[in-house]
This record gives C-alpha cells, structure tokens and sequence, in this order.
C-alpha cells in the first residue's frame, strides 16, 4: 500500500461544528504523522463556518464537479473556487497530494455513527467494511441520484464520509465530539494495520443503497404543510412497509407510505435538506460479498 | 378590563418555526373572534422565517427601541423598518391596536416551557402569574441590561414571551409544537376569565432575576475555546455554587464558577447567543408577594 498522505475535512458544512471540534487535538503537529502517514486536518467551508452558515453561495459539498469550473462565469461563487482549491491543493495531483479523503459531517436526523459511500468503488468499500467489522455502522450507498451531485469525495480516488447524528446544527455536543474522536483513531489504526498487511477483510458488507428522497406534503403556496409523523421520527433505519405514517399535516391528516416494496428511510427530517425538498430518503438493504480485489486495489494508487 | 384585541407573535426569529406551525390551527377565521377578544396572529420576521435564518439585517427580537427609527440611515435595515410596522399596525395607537402582544420563542437550551418577563410591569406579573399557578412555569425576569434592549413585547403596555425548549434551530417538534398550542389555549381562557372579573391570583410570584451573562473561555484569536461543561449542559434553572463545573476548554481544562454567591443558569450554550458572546445567563430567585393592583391594572387600559 502505497498511501502517503490522508486528508481530513471537517466544516464542510459551516454549521456542522462539532467535528471541528474533534480534529482540534489531532491538528497538531506531533499527530500530524502516523506510522509514515501525512495527515492534513483541514476545514472545508472556513467562511461559512466564521459565520455559522451551512454555506456562502452553494452547498460545498454539492460542488465538487468533473469538469473544474474555471471560467469567468464562477468566479464569484465562493463554494466553488473553494473546491477548485481544495482539488488544486490536496487532490491526487496536487501540490500536496492526498490518496484518500476523509469528510466529517453531522445531521440533525437521528443516524447514530454511520459512513456514507458514494458509488461502488472497491478501495471505499475496503475502508468502509473495516470500520462496519469493528463497530457494527450502518453503511447508506448513494449512487445514481442526478439530482444530487458533486460530492467532495468523488474528487479523491478513495474517500467516505462520516455521518453522525443527531446533533442540532451549530450545537456543541461532547457526545458527538467523542464519537468523532473515536473514529478518527480508528481510521488511522486501521489504515496504519492496512499498510503493514494486518488486516482480513470481513466476509460482507451490509449497505443501505439510496432509491431516490420525498418531499414533504405542501400546500397551494408551496410551503411545507405536513411534519414527520410522531412514529416516523428518528426511526432513521427502520423499515417501513405499506401503510406505515409518514406525515401528519396542519389538518391532523396522516400521509402514509403507500408502495408495496419494504423501504429503509434515512435523513428523516434532516433540517438542511428542507431547501433540496427532501423529507427522507429510501434506502433497500443490500449485501455485498466481501473480495481480495479490495485489498490489492490499495496497492495501486 | 377593556382588552379588545391581542397580538400573537411567532417567527419573530425566522429559525424558531414549531411556534409557526402551533399558531396555523389558531390563525383562522373561526378563531379570531374569543369572547369579544380579538386574536391578531402574525409572523414576526416573514423574510427571515422564509429563509431559514434568525434575521436578515438585525436581531427583530432587539430592534423595537423606544424611540422610533424613522431617519434614511435606518430605512435599509430590514428588522427596524419591520419593528416599526408593526408598531404603527398593531401597537396601542396603531391602525389595529392591541393591548397585550405574547411573542413565542424557541431556544436550543433546556429551558422547558418558561416565560420571560422585561422588567416589573403589573400586567405582566398578572399574566405570568396565572400561568405560573396553572402550570408551575419558571418565570426569566429580564432588567437592568444595556447590551440587551429592544425587545418586541416592550412595545405593548403588556406582554412576555413565551420560550420553550430544548429544539434545535429550524426542526419541527410534534411535542414542541403541543406544548405550544397548550399555552396558547391557556392563555386565552385565561384572558378571557380575566375580563369576566372569575380570576383570583396566585399568592406569589416566583421569578428568576437576570444578574447577567458570561462568555465562552476564548482563545487568543477570539475563537471559542470551551464548551459547555457535561455536568452543566441542559441543567437550565438548576442552582450552582462555587466551584462547580461551567466549562471544557480543548486542553481538557475545566472553567469553574468562582463566585461566593448561588446562582441559576439559564439559557445554557443557547445557539443563537453565540454571536452576542453569551454562554449562558446568570438569575437569582426571588418571591414577589402579588397585589390586588395587577389585575386592576388591566383595568385602565
């Protein structure tokens, strides 16, 4: 394995502050390397998170496109010279390169510790099963959404996001912040056992794949006229089936989930996806045998 | 007692939406008209509500200054320009005037449902003391502090706010928004018992005095540097004596509280105080015996 240096972003989201948090005591120079590994803690979005905002002009993490946008036309939009930067600097030909990225993330949705991937690529897989071998973390899969792109791990040739909830957006939790902690100890431990070839990979991966989000119930006007049914909040991971409430509008009408299919709900009620007009997103369980490919693609970054 | 019309406010911070929603059953016109009083239900700040934010310019919440703003320097800013609408459409002299304004809040501390008094009004006390008697709520009697001023409600001969948490910014609560709707109920039966002379007050009233407010331990860039300690954290209204816990700083530094005297926090690590430099405020309980004159004070109108 050839990894020499890792990237950690926290702030992606200016208001997701308690990950910021966490890196503090790793952001020192005498952590900076492990066992031959660099590691840059950076904050993703700094001016959002000067002011508490989930961003300046775009979602950052929505920004990170194929194409670098280098015209004129975007040069005003912050978020996106911030990824132009972000790549320039620690992409994979960057001035300080980085073979995988790490970006922390908090929602205001009851998801525990989990790890989100983004498509099928075999060296995140291998990360994402160590983590689920040692913890037990559920895994959501997001993978063909048009609507929703851009994510800054894409950019990297091997990255996840770590994703914990609920905590309230721009709230301190030293919960959170411990979790954090423990997760960034892990991942160096486990990358550290990958270098030196410690490591078995568990026979499966259990991952939530992402079947498309739904709106909230609205109103003529457009504004959202239904909350999270009182059975359906932070039950983030639970199945639901037909029938099951979804909503409980301003008239005390239940909406309910009306397909055949069992469906496995995440991001229930996340505060920052009301503007991408997201109530929940639907995941189906999936499992994912396990290859020595995951392993030996490590080697050929 | 001549009430004729009452304002009730919500959205007077555009992120504090469960009491937006509450209002909705409230705000038809079946409802407006209650035993000869006439309910105004109004959004405090639309455009900030609309947008997810606290405010646009300037803290609403801040802005009803005793004398009005109408010069050109102020006519840009949002806030002062809405205060002043407000006080020229709904205050005593205005074009519908009411009498009492009750403005709801939420907060991210651990408050539960409380009421916030601004100074020594014999109104208020009337009212925060029918409520205190039927529901034990802890009442936040706000005075004497020069760097908060301009609140909505000391626009109106009588009002308080009602504040209730903990919710995070922007999240509807289904027991949030009950709570709400329970003390909007109250409040009218209440009034309306008021006006048909069936009111006998409470023998006292019990009320948390603001003795002021202390900042985050900094560091020497002026960035927070401590959160809210784990023994503190959501013990709002809960005593505390010298040397108990107030905050963590990143080195694993524990801030204690100094002083001699107790003290009762409240609004501990409340979100949106962030920007004010408040960590949480300071009160101290005292006991005022009730006087008949409250409630004759509602008479004179």
């Amino acid at each position: 394995m050839t990894v020499q240096r890792i990237l950690i972003v926290s702030g992606t989201h200016g208001n997701e502050i308690n990950p910021v948090w966490a890196v503090k005591k790793f952001n020192r120079e005498e952590n900076s390397l492990n066992h031959g590994i660099e590691y840059e803690y950076i904050i993703g979005n700094p001016v959002a998170y000067e002011k508490g905002y989930r961003y300046i002009d775009l979602d950052l993490n929505r920004s990170f496109k194929e194409i670098k946008n280098h015209d004129q036309d975007n040069n005003s939009v912050y978020e996106i010279n911030r990824a132009n930067f972000l790549v320039d600097q620690f992409g994979i030909h960057g001035s300080k390169p980085c073979q995988i990225a790490i970006d922390l993330h908090t929602t205001t949705a009851n998801m525990g510790t989990s790890i989100v991937l983004y498509g099928r690529r075999y060296k995140d897989f291998c990360l994402a099963a160590l983590l689920q071998n040692k913890f037990g973390l559920p895994i959501y899969l997001h993978e063909k959404d048009k609507a929703q792109t851009g994510f800054l791990v894409e950019s990297w040739p091997c990255g996840l996001v770590i994703e914990i909830g609920a905590v309230a957006q721009n709230f301190y939790d030293l919960k959170i912040i411990d979790r954090f902690s423990l997760i960034i100890s892990s991942l160096r431990e486990e990358i550290d056992k990958l270098k030196n070839n410690l490591i078995e990979l568990p026979k499966e991966l259990v991952v939530h794949v992402h079947q498309g989000s739904i709106d909230y119930p609205r109103d003529e006007k457009g504004d959202i006229d239904g909350l999270i049914h009182p059975e359906r909040i932070n039950q983030d991971w639970k199945m639901i089936k037909k029938g099951d409430p979804l909503f409980l509008d301003s008239q005390g009408i239940i909406h309910k989930y009306e397909r055949d299919q069992m469906i496995w709900p995440v991001f229930i009620g996340e505060v920052a996806y009301k503007e991408k007009k997201i109530a929940m997103s639907y995941t189906k369980k999936e499992v994912i045998c396990s290859k020595k490919q995951w392993i030996q693609e490590f080697e050929s970054f």
